[in-house]
């Protein structure tokens, strides 16, 4: 089974950095894929246009290059963990928990007996090396990090970080600050947001996973490193196409008006 | 039937802009239709996530917005063209037209007789208003480009623009440069290109058509529009990625190194 | 964002009539859309043809009309909700609600924090106007409606009026039936079946909800709203589909037999 | 290979009627299949939700009836041919032929060698009796129609009749129509329309092949049957739900007035 | 409703076989279904290829065939199992059932009221026959198995057995080996899995219902079925290919060597 | 841009073998690259499944593997094989060609000027290593074969195999069977069949082109391959499964005959 190059970055204490899918379309995918990012996740939550059919066909995408594909699933449920690990993700973002025995519900939905209880089956992650190598190895390269975006997962943050199974906590910041009562465009710098920030960053540490949190932009994302989280993502396909359109609009008004050609 | 808001544009002399769908996913289709460009073509041709499924289903995605669908066909063929506008599209941009000929062809294709010979069929641009409303209308709204791409069409551009049922001529720089031994990278610059862009807009003019150009990036199309096209592609989805996440990531390890952390 | 053209119907105190998609399709669901509805539903319990990823086509497809997009969820479940919502829905029909506690459950799976627990995530009907304004509004602008279809609901059926976050009370003529022993085809003229239904309406209309009931047929339709219900589906494409082709094709025979000519 | 039933009913003298699918939705294909048609076409030229694949899908969805699955190819185009008849259709519709030379090329695209140049390869059609048996009674079994629906279509009508490998003419009334100066909505009682359509009758009883007609509806279909054509579409979905919607609206609303409930 | 083949052959006391489809691929599915099995699963828990669609697009190619369709569902959820049943599927093999209680959720889920409480709603099934008809009979065509692959299942494999609405049990080796400690690719020989085999075999037949057993090759299934069991998978869409090109590339290496031509 | 595995064997002497997949599935066509292929054919023309859009999918499954992916286009159509390139194809496949001239029409589509006349446009292809470095060596990388089929090819071949922008000559024995007259089954070992083939790899030589021909299992294949061909295709998904399945389903009745278990 091929190494992790996520796990591989972080055993070697680096950060990884990664982009988001939230289009399902394995093209923009591919696309994105070759930025040069440590790993690119498919968002099947709240990505509009992802669907089961279209997370494999973005992994698949994705496998032409050496990222790492990893994937939001819709709910801490190991049905859906079970599939995106068969369909070769390496690893799952797993949203809304809030407690220890929610994230040894994922957790163990990542490993294969007698750590876990992800069930066997065809899988396609198993292709290159056969059944038998990827079971004997899938337990230490998958990754599964839980989703801190809640007040009350907050307050349980050093019980969800000891839970069997995980690799590291990841910060939603628009949830937590709605249930916070943050701005949702003003996290990045509120103090409640920043020693919640630290909050997670220790328990991360005394419980021996990593921490990690959803970017903002190139910006946000790099103070979130310095602070200490290890994974952030740092571009989004849907945002960079609004953002990127729109500039590119307002670059070609201003280029206009500085030929002396009117328009609207 | 709703009007064309680009012929409109042109009615009242002022030009158009449009973006350039090449992934063909209805979302990502959406986003870019929510820039504000007056038009934006699905590109059947060298789209590589476009095929005729994905065709309609971006263009009903289009719909929600005033964004008028286009699409580059795959080539010079009447049913490619009888298809995209029965899904609804306001007008084909058809590759390789290199006589008058050839682009009689493509005009006659796009409308209903006497004037041409498109095929009456259940068209989901009639869903609004009904069939008798749309064939009354369509000859009038729906708009056909044909692009120039050769040296053999810049000889023929004359002819070429006197073809019944076209609306104007669209120069395909890439192609174009090609076959003129000109820099696929330098074209906005070079003389022969000028002057081939020039004699593109004359013979436009002289026929009563719209002299458009395919653009690269929002200076190039200022310029071009400075010298009179009345329509420019300024942005393509593709495109957009690759560069806003190439300089995402870029921004990013700068910030890196002014926070002082190591990044590879 | 654009205001609930259902939800304005009610304030009005004027009912609404909507359609219903079971094949998934785009283009049939923009058929439908322009008969004229209020609202066009989206079986994605029932509807055989319905997947993840139809639902956001059909949506799309819909937002070329003016019609209100509402997708009945597979079942009361928070992510299934959270999808539609995020796709463009306007509503939610949610299937086998019994209790005060599910029908919260479905409420609150409608709305932001602080009034409820949807997560944030990038919308599709945020593209128009944007994150902040969506988010500004949605909780008023979305429709929850739950389904009164077991007689364990019945008898429940006060204090699931009164949970927070949902608009009405939906009752599955169908389901309902067979778990009261009620014929299938004869509940609208059943005693037991109309007393539950006053009783519906009665509960709605004292939990300041809209009581709400699955049509049958135009006749029926009207009588249920006759009776104070204030929205009613009223054609099905499949059913449209069934019923309109057998009865032209009865109708061929019979021109058939009047020509005098022999068929089958 | 089993039988194609339309022959059948033609080698006894019987007409046989159609339905048409231009929404390329295999549930909804098979909805119509249902309704007891003896064939099926899915129309891949004027379907706007018809493309490449769906057109296998619906065809197998057909095929869950005793339906023959017929095929209108988007233009008179050995491709599209080959590959609908290895999908397993029964027979094509092949538009705009206008001599016996267009005509010669799609009888002969319907054929294998010695009768005509249909390529061999791995046919669906041929799953279930062997390639052999397929290859061997295929040229007997599949139809071949070509719609005549231009004036010089009707000048050649004689000499198309003849050409080899076709089974039939297929009128095409909407664009002869358009062709000829006929009113769209008139062209059943129009003079000019029913002498072409006998002129069509004769040729093709005389090279004895058969004569059919694109229908509008179970009268003007019964009433061409009565002329003598033997093969009629008298159904479409899309048609079917637009006017079933329609008419139930209508009488939605004439229930409410009846019942005395203030409507829009 | 057409009667359910399996059954057939169980009432007579005749065991069955089928093939299984990871690839969700209609087409496959279909080649499949020509092999003459009496069942093919579509496995929609571990098979990457599969997602709600394509689930019924394989129902439906399956259909060309008279081979039972049978759907291994994601989870031991209702909506899913009602998905399938009302896409066609003739029964259902439900992951992971640990207690009575569990089997019997699966169980009522297949069952229309008053046995159970499967909603009703357009099913595909009931096209040919009408509701009615498939609402009377599917309550006794479709087969409900639930999986025992746990040492907790087996623990409780006689109270499973007795749960309501099951049909019988279907031992999943490769996950109960795994929580047995018994070897992955040796369990057909192990005891301890014969052992278990033996125990639910005669907990199968104490209660009523049928002992089914997912297979591992021709021999290995072939000797499950002297045990006892009634129903073995056989093939594998994925496994066939797998193997199949794997033994004819081998065959041509061979080949190439007696043929002494030099090959890598 | 990655060097072409085919084209450096063919430059070392070495002979390559290939897969075909006709059912489009982009997990079946990675697990047949799993096989060790040299390269895989996605068959355009005749595979029933393959579309324009599982054509890109099944070449991103491809990616996840060094095997090359090839495509055989539906007809000698320079936008097809313009799109297959586009979409990442290292070589096509190109059905009934018949003449120098139409050999030419598919060597020049394959080529970017000045040696072809390939229109440009955003290929995936050069994704890895930009547009730039593509074009200066897709010349020199893709494979372009011509297919000889019929007669008239093979007393072309001497001209064809001198076409510009041509690498080799694929002969398709059933078709050319069909049109020699020679029984489809029995070609590899017909008189007729071998003195074409030997004629094809002359021809080939003499042009300085590649002898191919597409396999029949690997005992045929062999022995072409020491006749002379260069590439032969050794497997089909298809045909895998059915022939595995049937043989597959044999050993199981054999078994059980052996086990003195009765089975029909």
């Amino acid at each position: 089974m091929k190494k992790n190059k996520v796990k591989e970055l972080w055993r070697q204490g680096k950060p990884a950095v990664m982009g988001w899918c939230s289009s399902g379309n394995p093209y923009i995918a591919e696309v994105m894929a070759h930025a040069g990012y440590d790993a690119l996740t498919i968002d099947w939550q709240h990505g509009v246009g992802v669907s089961q059919s279209s997370v494999v066909s973005c992994i698949q995408a994705i496998g032409n290059t050496d990222v790492v594909p990893l994937v939001r699933v819709p709910k801490n449920e190991p049905d859906y963990i079970s599939y995106v690990l068969d369909a070769g993700a390496y690893g799952v973002i797993v949203p809304m928990v809030n407690s220890n025995e929610e994230a040894a519900m994922a957790g163990l939905a990542c490993r294969y007996a007698p750590q876990g209880n992800r069930s066997i089956g065809g899988s396609r992650a198993a292709l290159a090396t056969g059944m038998d190598d990827y079971v004997m190895h899938a337990n230490d390269e998958i990754i599964c990090l839980v989703m801190i975006e809640t007040t009350k997962a907050l307050e349980n943050v050093e019980e969800i970080a000891k839970a069997p199974g995980i690799d590291g906590l990841y910060i939603g910041p628009s949830d937590l600050s709605l249930d916070m009562g943050v701005s949702l465009s003003g996290w990045a710098d509120d103090e409640r947001h920043l020693a919640a920030s630290q909050r997670v960053i220790e328990a991360a540490r005394s419980a021996g996973v990593v921490p990690c949190h959803h970017g903002a932009g190139p910006a946000v994302s790099a103070k979130l490193m310095k602070m200490g989280f290890m994974l952030c993502q740092i571009a989004s396909d849907v945002r960079t196409i609004s953002a990127g359109t729109a500039s590119g609009f307002q670059a070609f008004k201003e280029a206009m008006k500085e030929n002396g050609v009117s328009f609207r």
